[in-house]
């Protein structure tokens, strides 16, 4: 039950896919069922109890000899982005199920959840099955419709699923010790250290800006310079001073990753900039100063709008977990990188209900949400060692 | 035969377009057609000979009581853009032959020509009918299609012409006196100093270049500022450099018309920037300094290539005429606004034949290429009156 093991069931789970290059594996999907089965054969060969929840998740438990502890839940997604690669998501399922089966008998109950949907690119969402499972499912989501005008709803009717009862999966959280996820890093920090492994002190929050600035349109050849209101040398100004302040900040990165250009041709001023901003920052401290000076700089610009469209807090991961898997990347001989998750995951959900804290995988070339992306049996096998010590850790601790 | 009429026949000769709004005319078209067939009885109507060249330009001639005297050529185009405006080309028409149809005899002939393509619009080509008037039609644009598959010279046989003609279309410049055209601005200028007609001192040359910048794609959220290549970020400061050249020139314009940004999505770090360059200046060398400080600027952006994809020189007006049209604003009781043209006209073509100038009248709010485009009759009076004192100057002075 090695590094090796888990990239070959990696690599077997990565078949349950739309047609390729890479992975495409969409919540509540033909491929989410063709997943589940084959998990649930896995799960069978490693002794552990099956259920799939009325929100999709997929939960593969190894009771504790001591029926009334509490339980540590593991687990990451199953869904991908359209030709995403085989280990976003995937690698926080197969990864902790091959870990628990070759430990001992642990003095607490372990679940290892395959969570439905995170990428949410299917209905425009995210963390459905996390936040069933952390009480905080919105049910506003279920009405919402694929491109294929299916509802959440129904899509779920049609998996075998029962959307009225999602209420009910919500654990109480005196039960529940925490939430552990291993996940790839999605970005090259890892790769930098020369780190097998990283050590995740918060996870991000994000916020989403859709910016609108009008100038006048005119004829490139006709209207002097002095006498041109020109959309795109506005935009430029923000586009500059957008990346000069995420680079000055510690702790905070965004891009302006979306500009159009209205009406986009080559001898007319342009009349219109729409552009989208996005900001992460672990701390939300830092991500509201730097949206202040942003829209301070904004409101300057003659002509320009801009409206908040997307905000997620972001969450320090919790300090007992933390120190663990410190004290376990340290004991495995390896320097512990401490960064701060840039990317979403589903301990966004969990941490309302649980202490949570993520372990990062180095990825090559920082590269995800690609068909190229990779990591190494060697560097799956240290998380695994990891994640080990981790869970011997917490039963040394009061459960 | 006042500014009255001609605005009266313009809005006629407006009714020769596609469905609007505005007017769509292009070459070689039905709306050509039944546009030439009117101006046949108009300029029967005012006693002016007319042929059609093989070409497509529609000549109209007053030939003069000196069977051996030289010739002098005004005229404007008969195409518009899609949805253009009413006086974009045809004011430059209807006004001369209304002002030739009220003046005495002339010692001199006299032809007003309604060039075929101007705006270039249908066959992504311009200024055929003048190029072929001033010697130096392309042939390799015989070959070239419209959208529709249709190419030039299968157009023009269908137009009744004869393609195979065109080079005897080409004047003896020995029999040639010069060249006038009278347009609209299409820009605020003279607005700006609120005088009804300008003097024109050059034709501005053009250059385009398409420009890629090549960057990094990566995840908004996961790789941190400083190891990012952004290249909207790289980009945005091109356009603020170009804009800043461009201002800081005298008689150069410049603008970033187009730019279009791959992959374009709200968490993804720009990975390419594809954007379009386009410099206008009546000297050529102004341009060139200016295009050399630019590809410098370019140059040292890492991953930034261009091309330029299109260049045609500008001229400087005849300097006799061009005192002919100062002398006879002045006598009109006007200020001499002198202003370089921004926009290419026939005249690049016909300045190589024959000494050529510009008359340009207001237009309202600089609009040009537009249905709502507009000029009034009294500036139209005032540019008429203008153009009949150039024509009697030219009759005092040899010819």
């Amino acid at each position: 039950m090695d590094g090796q093991t888990a990239l070959k069931w990696l690599d077997e789970a990565a078949e349950f896919s739309e047609p390729g290059p890479g992975v495409t594996r969409m919540f509540l999907s033909d491929q989410h069922r063709a997943l589940i089965d084959w998990l649930q054969q896995k799960a069978k060969s490693l002794d552990l109890d099956c259920t799939l929840d009325d929100s999709g998740n997929f939960v593969m438990r190894r009771p504790s000899t001591t029926p009334n502890a509490r339980t540590l839940l593991i687990g990451s997604h199953q869904d991908s982005v359209r030709n995403g690669g085989k280990y976003d998501g995937m690698l926080g399922i197969i990864a902790p199920m091959l870990t628990l089966a070759r430990m001992e008998p642990l003095p607490y109950h372990v679940e290892v959840i395959a969570f439905g949907d995170e990428e949410g690119v299917r209905f425009s969402s995210t963390l459905i099955g996390s936040s069933a499972i952390a009480g905080e499912f919105d049910q506003d989501i279920l009405p919402r419709k694929d491109r294929n005008n299916i509802a959440v709803r129904d899509a779920m009717a049609l998996f075998g699923l029962n959307p009225d009862n999602i209420s009910s999966i919500a654990r109480d959280p005196a039960t529940i010790m925490g939430f552990l996820e291993m996940h790839i890093e999605q970005g090259p920090i890892l790769e930098e250290h020369n780190a097998p492994v990283g050590l995740v002190t918060a996870l991000t929050g994000i916020e989403r800006h859709k910016v609108t600035i009008k100038g006048r349109a005119g004829h490139a050849g006709t209207v002097p310079m002095h006498l041109r209101d020109d959309a795109l040398v506005k935009a430029a100004t923000l586009v500059t001073q957008i990346h000069k302040i995420c680079s000055e900040t510690e702790g905070l990165v965004g891009v302006i990753g979306e500009l159009e250009v209205k009406p986009n041709a080559v001898n007319v001023i342009p009349a219109q900039v729409d552009l989208t901003i996005e900001l992460r920052a672990p701390d939300d401290q830092t991500r509201h100063t730097a949206r202040e000076q942003i829209l301070s700089f904004l409101n300057e610009i003659n002509g320009a709008t801009s409206q908040c469209v997307y905000q997620k807090s972001g969450f320090y991961c919790d300090p007992q977990l933390v120190e663990h898997i410190e004290h376990a990347i340290a004991a495995q001989g390896h320097d512990v990188i401490r960064l701060f998750s840039g990317a979403g995951h589903d301990g966004l959900a969990m941490h309302r209900l649980t202490p949570s804290a993520m372990i990062f995988v180095r990825c090559k070339d920082g590269l995800s949400h690609h068909p190229d992306e990779a990591i190494t049996s060697q560097d799956c096998a240290i998380a695994m060692n990891v994640l080990e010590a981790v869970l011997q850790r917490l039963a040394q601790t009061p459960h």
